[in-house]
């Protein structure tokens, strides 16, 4: 067993993953968890479900890690190899486990059903190695020393897998080393020109670490200490948060991995106000993404999609002279949006959101990406052109979210 | 470069993977891909922005395998190795690529934007290697070729990834198998439900290969020919298609992989009727699904969000006695939603949505998951109550998906 366990391997298994039919969620998942718990996740590999390479696979990773975690094959089926596996990698022979045998036994009378034959095999472990009790399935997890590495075997289902983890893994985990993170959300700058502000505080030797993940126009900086002394790393992410926030406090609009539309919905709360959105290209996403957070309707009155120039019309009462005289994606028909949306709504702010999200619909004058995003305030109406890259999924996205950004700098402030 | 592309491996690159902030979905896509295309995927890797690590993984997968696709690490910041570790496993000097650069430079024009200094990195490439211009980012991808394996760095984001590997990636890819699919996307019955109605066509040793995929509550029916002649696979795939028909032709709404909105939208052309939608617990998301399909205003008119009962009273015209006798989750109110919207919108349909999306306000009578969906045509008005499981943006997209399959369901007919 490995005095300390300082770095870790994931090791997914399963054609279902190499051919791609199955998104992977296990090994984010288990990653998140050591990264936490302050061990190293140095390599995750995916496998299919074949006996030699996945033997080769679990002796080089136990050489070469502390810590390595696998996730299925141990199901009742021909194709289920990990418990062979592991067995080929220590050397060992598999024998019946009569405790997994007598809890699968049980399992299957707590469902009221007889345990197939196929499922014996489930109870089946190499010998050096011990069963891992599955609260929530049929398989049982393994625990075996490889090499001096701890390796445990887990059943695919995340719903399986995760409450084992809990149960037996980490009770075991030994590590010396302390991780603390710090996450910066912000909107309103690229993930170079942060870079460009953020200068030498991006070092790759700098402890904390400073990084940035990008998503759509949410830009995150993630900031990482590693070392061996909580006080002192908890000192030293306030000392680099606040050096962040010196670069571009002005865009940071949370201190967690939160949502821009939590973050405004939150402050709108705060100050007892309310929101309503009047659509036009984005056709429903701003609206969409503020109900994607529970209990919205505190603050998120609701809207319209003025898809058409006759909603437009009829439901915000834009007045029809301005279609002819400056089109429905200008200033004029953007602010006419914005107004008519908080008077019919009686809301305290509305958002109107007008563009050419593409393919089709772009003139030299108007080219595809031009998008006009207004809001209307108790202090009046303003609206702000802009010109976005890319498909029109991603036009769309930027525009909802520089709609949202638009907001909360109008409300980021305390309410005076 | 490889005669034949017959295996291949997917290697992953970034810290936020190995430390479990960021889902890989990109491994999963590359690997559908090259599936489809007839090439084996032997392994998956996923690495942390570390240099060595990084280059001896290119150099230890291209010696083993005919092809090797990397996402990630092609950004403009200090832990963007990508260039440089495929630089290291060459053995090759890194060189300023002009036409990349003149490229980078007419991006940032595009986006009325200066470059900032540092995303002049991403003009660099190995020596050896050729840049891939990227259509919707700033990153290039690279080729190169290491001990005769071909190897594609493409970048993270799967918007700028995907496009990239179907314009250079697939048409040097040479394989000598033929793998023929055909895609049946069905709505309204789960994937055990029709597993039960398809039976033995669903056989895993049946060539061609009958499976099903699941996202929200879509269920794809992928029908797959693997084996050495066009003609006869062309052949099998009708006949199997025709038996699948059979089976669960009422559900299938189309014979390519195609978004439900995008059918539906098409079918009201064809019938000259248009749609609008009124819109509670999904918040807009039947809004933004329409208006996802470019030129949806030809037939999507808009519509509104009424989150609040009171924007259900002065938006749609749901009177106020509906909430006191049946509360705004009801059939009643559903059907008064969808009546006033499409009264007050003059379009030929109108679908409405209000439900319970939880966390909270369910109750005993209303569970979290109720969901009543409406329907308002030329020939009267109908509600469906529905009780979908999951998490809010589960019961969500499965409340969307289902309104825009009950539409579906009344004009997938030519027009009487």
């Amino acid at each position: 067993m490995a005095r300390h366990h300082r770095t870790a391997a994931i090791l997914s298994i399963g054609d279902e993953i190499t051919l791609g039919q199955k998104l992977d969620t296990n090994s984010k998942w288990l990653a998140d968890q050591l990264t936490t718990l302050g061990i190293t996740v140095s390599i995750k590999m995916t496998v299919p479900d074949d006996l030699a390479a996945l033997a080769a696979r679990f002796k080089e990773l136990a050489e070469t890690h502390d810590l390595v975690l696998s996730t299925g094959g141990l199901g009742p089926t021909a194709d289920d190899l990990t418990r062979l596996a592991l067995a080929k990698a220590i050397g060992d022979e598999v024998v019946e486990d009569a405790e997994a045998l007598s809890q699968l036994l049980a399992w299957f009378d707590g469902v009221g059903r007889k345990m197939p034959e196929a499922n014996r095999v489930q109870a089946m472990r190499p010998q050096s190695a011990t069963c891992l009790s599955n609260a929530k399935g049929t398989a049982p997890g393994l625990h075996a020393v490889v090499d001096g590495a701890d390796v445990f075997c887990m059943p695919g289902p995340p719903r399986e897998m995760q409450p084992m983890f809990e149960r037996f893994v980490v009770p075991v985990l030994r590590t010396d080393r302390v991780v603390l993170t710090r996450v910066l959300p912000t909107v309103g700058l690229g993930e170079s020109a942060i870079a460009d502000r953020l200068g030498e505080l991006m070092d790759r030797d700098r402890n904390p670490l400073v990084g940035t993940t990008a998503s759509a126009s949410i830009v995150t900086c993630r900031i990482r200490y590693e070392g061996d002394d909580t006080a002192e790393g908890e000192r030293r992410l306030d000392e680099t948060v606040e050096l962040v926030r010196g670069k571009i406090g002005d865009i940071v609009f949370a201190d967690r991995d939160v949502p821009l539309a939590e973050v405004v919905l939150d402050r709108l709360r705060e100050r007892r106000q309310t929101i309503a959105t009047v659509e036009s290209c984005t056709g429903g996403l701003v609206g969409e993404m503020l109900t994607e957070i529970p209990s919205s309707s505190d603050a998120y009155i609701g809207g319209w999609v003025t898809y058409t120039n006759a909603m437009k019309t009829s439901q915000v009462g834009v007045h029809p002279d301005v279609f002819e005289k400056h089109g429905a994606v200008s200033e004029e028909c953007c602010r006419a949006m914005a107004t008519g949306g908080r008077e019919r709504s009686g809301s305290d702010y509305a958002i109107s959101v007008t563009g050419i999200a593409g393919p089709g619909g772009g003139s030299a004058e108007k080219p595809v990406g031009t998008v006009w995003i207004g809001l209307a305030s108790p202090s009046g109406v303003r609206a702000e052109r802009f010109r976005f890259n890319g498909d029109r999924e991603m036009i769309r996205q930027r525009s909802a979210t520089a709609a949202l950004a638009m907001l909360w700098k109008a409300i980021k402030e305390p309410r005076a």
